[in-house]
């Protein structure tokens, strides 16, 4: 079923099912009530990753809360996508907008992954988490992407399913064309890792070559900032290994 | 020859030759003193989109300027790509954004174009323009992108290169997959255009599809902020017709 552009959507921590009333509160209330200034009548979507995504029509609208009723199921429950994005946490603003357009680009788990040239170590993840849930509802997707806790370089390769490909993101790989990279890979569970600005040290970059699964490719002749390498990677394994590729 | 990583580009706006000493003041002299406290000795490198990238030692430091002197030419001029980015405008930092992402992913042209939803009629040129030569420099590119006026969408049709094809990106494509459109397409002089947060009208889209050099494709079943399409569009580009493409 298609996406409905129209409605605003609402991701929600409860169960969804038809004729259901469901209260909602905080900020989301604000949003609807103050910034969006919906009266009785008005409708939205909701989607819980679990019960596919629901018509609600709003019944009782107060200062701080909003009481809407589900008048039916718009679109079945989806299954999460198979994609790791693992990436070099970038600093506050940044970091954000990284994690929404990896949302957009259809990442499953956001692992964030700890290198020579990370500038951030600590990660907000309650942060990372609101993030996630603001680019879900606004792309349409009904299955939230998991954000998993930092791993070291080191630890991530060696927990990796070694039957998966890893794409890495390598400034100076020879061939400046990424497309030959995805050809003949195993990626039903795929990985991109993206590094931090500053890129991989030499022995970073030597030690991700010494694993089979690891897969060097380029992203042309320009230095890309991070959060566009991992636009542009994503895309490219979407487009020919992932699910822009389906017909 | 490779890009420098480690030095810091300037862009300006000066003959450059052998031995020749250059004095750098304002906001680039304030931000090589101040921000970056670079003394006497420090070497940055010059391009001015002509005479190519040169190693340039700091020979005065001084409050409110400095002088350089050029040692040697680090790499040659390159000639422009011939890409075509044509876009509808977005608000302040989002416009900002998505013009740096645009030079990073190798746009020879930056072209707004105003269609029937975009909610930004004027444009700032002169920030567009500062917007372009701060990601010039970071992205270590010689030639800078030239920015030109806005055109409605019916204006840039019919002035449009018929022999070339425009990629148009269509939400409501029916294949998800966009690397078949660029299959067997005329290429020298590409152009991708993104529409507006809200996309095209029907209308728009009509009248787009008469058009035999354009042609539709798909970014996928998510729904994609125009900051976001902007890149994936531009990497798919890039992967199979553009300069990532030569091997």
């Amino acid at each position: 079923m298609r996406i409905n552009y129209k409605l605003k959507r609402l991701f929600i921590r409860q169960t969804l099912s038809l004729n259901e009333e469901i209260k909602i509160e905080g900020a989301q209330a604000s949003y609807l009530v103050h910034v969006l200034r919906m009266k009785e009548g008005a409708e939205i979507l909701l989607f819980n990753g679990q019960d596919g995504e629901w018509l609600a029509k709003l019944i009782i609208v107060k200062k701080k809360f909003v009481v809407v009723k589900l008048i039916h199921q718009e679109r079945l429950q989806t299954t999460h996508s198979n994609l790791i994005y693992c990436f070099a946490p970038l600093k506050h603003a940044r970091l954000d907008y990284m994690v929404q357009k990896a949302v957009e680009m259809g990442a499953s788990i956001l692992q964030p992954v700890i290198t020579h040239h990370t500038q951030v170590t600590r990660i907000n993840m309650a942060r990372m988490e609101a993030n996630v849930i603001e680019a879900s509802e606004q792309c349409g997707i009904l299955s939230l992407p998991e954000c998993v806790s930092a791993l070291s370089l080191a630890e991530l390769l060696a927990r990796w399913d070694e039957t998966q490909s890893l794409f890495f993101c390598d400034e100076e790989h020879k061939s400046p064309n990424p497309l030959p990279s995805f050809k003949k890979r195993n990626v039903t569970t795929p990985g991109v890792l993206i590094g931090p600005e500053g890129g991989f040290s030499e022995e970073e970059r030597s030690f991700l070559k010494k694993h089979p699964f690891v897969v060097p490719m380029s992203l042309g002749p320009r230095i890309l900032r991070a959060d566009t390498a991992a636009v542009a990677a994503l895309a490219l394994l979407n487009a020919t290994v992932g699910d822009w590729s389906m017909d």
